[in-house]
């Protein structure tokens, strides 16, 4: 499958595509507003997996350039840019694609992070209501320690999250995050239930900040 | 200690007070709107520690009754019963007794459960607002399995989140979690980041809904 990763420049952008890259045997490309940037950091994921023996093309261009095409597209931006995103790659999205939102809106306050989700009632909803209509969302990739994914010596073994309303779609993006290694993809049913998943990040957050040894924290459900 | 669980007749209530029972050696009272069913579910818990070569001494009151000279009053009560009961037992409370918020406000819909806060923020927070103002709210025990927490032949090994104002009364508390074996109290920052521990209960449910394996399922951070 070929990956689109918008934004995936940022931290958890970097994770996803390096993981995947290694991983797995999908194309990986990466999406930036500035396409030099998309490029320089694809070139450094590259040099990073040459380095571990890895040898794999990953390409970066501007947002809308890496969606078309993409059979997956992951919208790893901050909550704030998602809706405009979404609009500026609309066109380029096939029908059949995957859109997938790994975002969280968040305020911080005294003592910690609160969960601040848009009026749509989570980032998922509002990337449903932004997209075209023929276009699939998933909830998913929202809880993830980017650190920890980023550093290909870490070991994961870590939950994530997949929530929406099309349970084919929910299986293939499950599948795509158990394509990396030690991520176990749990169904956390439909669309609805999508502001308490994204709730679980600025709870993490709040556990790294308030407990020793936690600066990285994941979460598994057992 | 002298534990008061008020509701202690119910599932959270009964957990709490076989562990409590079984690991430790503080005294355990259990409350109820009625006295009758206090007692005897209090004789049901003796009943199970002693079967398993454990002579405890569990009594049962009406609510206030059960808080009055207990250090710990654990309101283990539905979330639409909490402030009642809280005015019920607040001229019997100590000055220095830690009272401990385990509810969560949910509602269900189609496909699973939504967290539905009182308009104080949390139910933690409703608690603050309805205590005396001496009196020290921690929230704690959100999260937990109950019917694991119910079955003493279940090995636990789940984590607990503890969210408070007051870091004195936070460390008793989760020293009072950890005197349960297999349970790990982790500290979520101050009473304003209460609602994102409490949404972690709706999640759960969720998780436990919509995945085989899982009808019972806890969490741990790492």
């Amino acid at each position: 499958m070929r990956i689109a990763l918008l934004g995936g420049t940022g931290d958890i952008g970097e994770g996803l595509a390096l993981r995947w890259a290694y991983d797995t045997d999908h194309e990986v490309v990466v999406g930036s507003r500035d396409p030099e940037r998309a490029r320089a950091k694809a070139e450094e994921y590259e040099t990073e997996l040459d380095s571990r023996g890895v040898e794999k093309k990953i390409t970066g261009f501007e947002n809308a350039m890496a969606a078309d095409r993409a059979d997956v597209v992951v919208l790893a931006v901050p909550p704030y840019h998602v809706a405009d995103v979404v609009e500026e790659v609309a066109d380029r999205l096939d029908d059949d694609v995957l859109l997938v939102s790994p975002a969280v809106g968040m305020q911080k306050g005294a003592g910690g992070f609160r969960y601040n989700p848009p009026s749509a009632g989570s980032v998922t909803e509002l990337v449903v209501e932004t997209a075209p209509d023929d276009v699939t969302v998933i909830g998913a990739f929202q809880n993830l320690s980017a650190d920890r994914l980023a550093n290909l010596d870490v070991e994961l073994s870590l939950d994530t999250l997949v929530v929406g309303d099309d349970e084919d779609a929910k299986r293939n993006v499950a599948a795509l995050a158990e394509g990396i290694e030690g991520l176990r993809a749990l169904d956390a049913g439909p669309l609805a239930n999508a502001a308490e998943v994204e709730s679980l990040t600025p709870l993490l957050i709040n556990l790294a900040i308030h407990n020793d040894g936690l600066h990285d924290v994941g979460v598994t459900f057992e």
